[in-house]
Order: structure tokens, then sequence, then C-alpha cells
């Protein structure tokens, strides 16, 4: 998406340990415009998939979640994270390994909000490791769900996250895939670019 | 706002304690539909003001304040939820008390997102204790940017919070104000209804 991978040339900063700050209008500061076409690039990249719910997970994926919800007129549901250590027996968890904070936690979606008959897209705004979208995944699979793939904003193609995904046959399309980049210079590579 | 109390009367469920669970379409589930009729009213209701930016707390806020952002087009700020006790000097800090949780957690937003000539309106799903809000606008205040008004979808007209924020001379609109609701009876009063 090429509107994307300009806006992420221009406003997104990289940081040492192949960090890539886009906090001025993905995930913290939102770019509600900018969201909204990627929303209409999602749908028409699923377009001939049936889809009736979307699922993400706090904090940053619910308003790029949302936003996309318009395009294909879907409620979205957020897995929550806690650290409660009694969970009721009336939600899904999962466990997902955060390795910008180094600690487990579980992820949580109440039952009632996802079940057999759910056609779910995942949407988040990053794909790195791919701990995040897994954790989803298994949720979706808990609950009988039927899995019909996962949106990304921003794929990090250097690390595991696409290749864990893409192996175990889930759909995945990621909006822009940064391939390498460079802290010095500024210089962004993205999947597809011409060399 | 009468669709949304009709909503809260159908899909509702009130529980021990004062708790009122909107989770199937306001905050864990969301209707993004609703969420646009939302946006509409709270358009109309800050008709008069100059907005030109949204702040919001995460996480169940974020979704609202994306789908409001649209009738407003502007872009969203959320304040992150942080117990880091080493916070960089590049970001505004507010402490909030959470009764729920029974603790105090600080929340942070990035000093390069608000500030001198940003007219800002607050939105959040609920209002209780009004801490939540309160700590938005103290780091409004503290940005120098200007605070036009708070939007809440569901005010609980019982709890201080709606008191403890207008008397500070903040403009304050609910969409639903609940003056006392039954757990047994499952019966709702909104304030404004008819006796």
């Amino acid at each position: 998406m090429q509107l994307l991978k300009d806006r992420i040339r221009k406003d997104g900063k990289i940081k040492a340990g192949n960090v890539l700050k886009v906090d001025s209008f993905l995930n913290h500061q939102m770019d509600i415009k900018l969201f909204e076409e990627v929303g209409k690039e999602f749908k028409r990249r699923f377009a001939d998939m049936e889809v009736n719910k979307i699922l993400t997970i706090e904090a940053s994926g619910i308003g790029i979640a949302c936003v996309v919800a318009q395009s294909f007129h879907v409620p979205v549901v957020f897995a929550k994270k806690t650290q409660t250590k009694n969970i009721a027996g009336d939600v899904y968890t999962s466990k997902v390994e955060s390795f910008t904070h180094g600690r487990v936690y579980d992820i949580i979606v109440a039952k009632e909000f996802l079940g057999k008959g759910d056609k779910v897209l995942l949407i988040d705004d990053f794909l790195a490791n791919g701990k995040a979208l897994e954790g989803l995944a298994a949720l979706v699979e808990e609950s009988g769900a039927e899995l019909v793939g996962a949106g990304i904003v921003i794929e990090k193609g250097f690390q595991v996250g696409g290749e864990l995904i893409r192996s175990q046959g889930i759909r995945l399309e990621s909006l822009a895939i940064v391939e390498s980049m460079d802290e010095e210079s500024g210089e962004i590579v993205f999947r597809g670019d011409k060399a």
C-alpha cells in the first residue's frame, strides 16, 4: 500500500535495536483518515472472503480494528491482556510472550462473543515475532469459530512472525512489509520495492 | 440519546455492586454502527466548538474515540497506562486512582502529540468516579492545550464523577446518564426520563 509506505518513510523513526517508531500516526497518535484508507485496502484484499467479526488485541490494535470494521460492516471484539491469576470459566484464554516487556501474559475473550458460526478476521497494527497474532489465532480455534485470515498494517519482514503465521496456513495480508531499515541513513526498504 | 438508552435497557446487565455490564456492544465487543451514531451525536452537541484533537485513555476508550473522530475529522491520541517507575522527560504524566483494580497508576502522553494550539475533546466510554477523566484533563492543562470539553457514552449519575467534572467548569456531555438501576427487577432509570 503505497500511501502507507510513503507515510512510514516520511514520519517513521528508526531507533536502536531495530525499533520502528510510528507513534505519530499509528499507535499513540492515530491518523483516522489513514485508518479509513487502510480499512478500504483490507476490504479489497479480503473481498473474496466472508467476514462477520473482527478480533484484535488491546491496546493499539483497537483503533485500527474499529475503523477497518466500518469497511466490513461487522462488530469488533478485542482480547484483553490480564495478569489475573484466577480467570473465570466463561472466557477463552491463551498465553502471549511479550519481548518488549519481557514477560508472559494471558489474553482473554468472553465466550459469549466468539464461537461457532463466526468468521473471524484478525487485525493488528504490528507483526514482529508473531506471538500476539498466534495467541489470537489460538483463541479463535478454541472457540470453534472460523479463522478467515489476518490483516496487519506493518510487518517487520526481518523478524520471524510473518513466516511463523504463513507456515501455519493462515492467510496473512500485511500492508507494508519492512525488509530492512538503517538507523544511520534513515533508509527503509520494503518487500516488493524494486532494487 | 434514545438509541443508546434503548440499547442499554436491551443488552445491559446489572450486576451486584452497582455494576452495569455493557460489554456486548460497548467495551469488549463493540458495535461500530452504534459508535457511528454516537459520533454524530457528539458532533451535534459540540457543533459550536472548535475541536482539532480527541484525547482518550486505553483500552476501552480507544475504539469509541476513533469512530467519533471521523465525525470531527481530527486525529486521536490515547493516554497510556503505565506502572513503569522511570518515565522519560518527554511525556506528560498524571496519576489515576482505579477503584476497580484498587491501585494507582500513571497515565502518559508523549509531549510531541499534545500542546499549545490543540483544542482537545476528551472521549471515554464510562464516567463513574471521574478519576480517569480528571487525569486526562490534567494532562491537557499540563500541555498548554485548550480543553474544549468531555464526551462520555454512559455516565453513572449516582456516582460522584459527573458532579466532580462539572464543578470544575468542564463542559461535559454524557449521552446516557444512569440515575439508578435495580439488580432484582433489571429496571434502569435515566436522568431526564419522565417519572
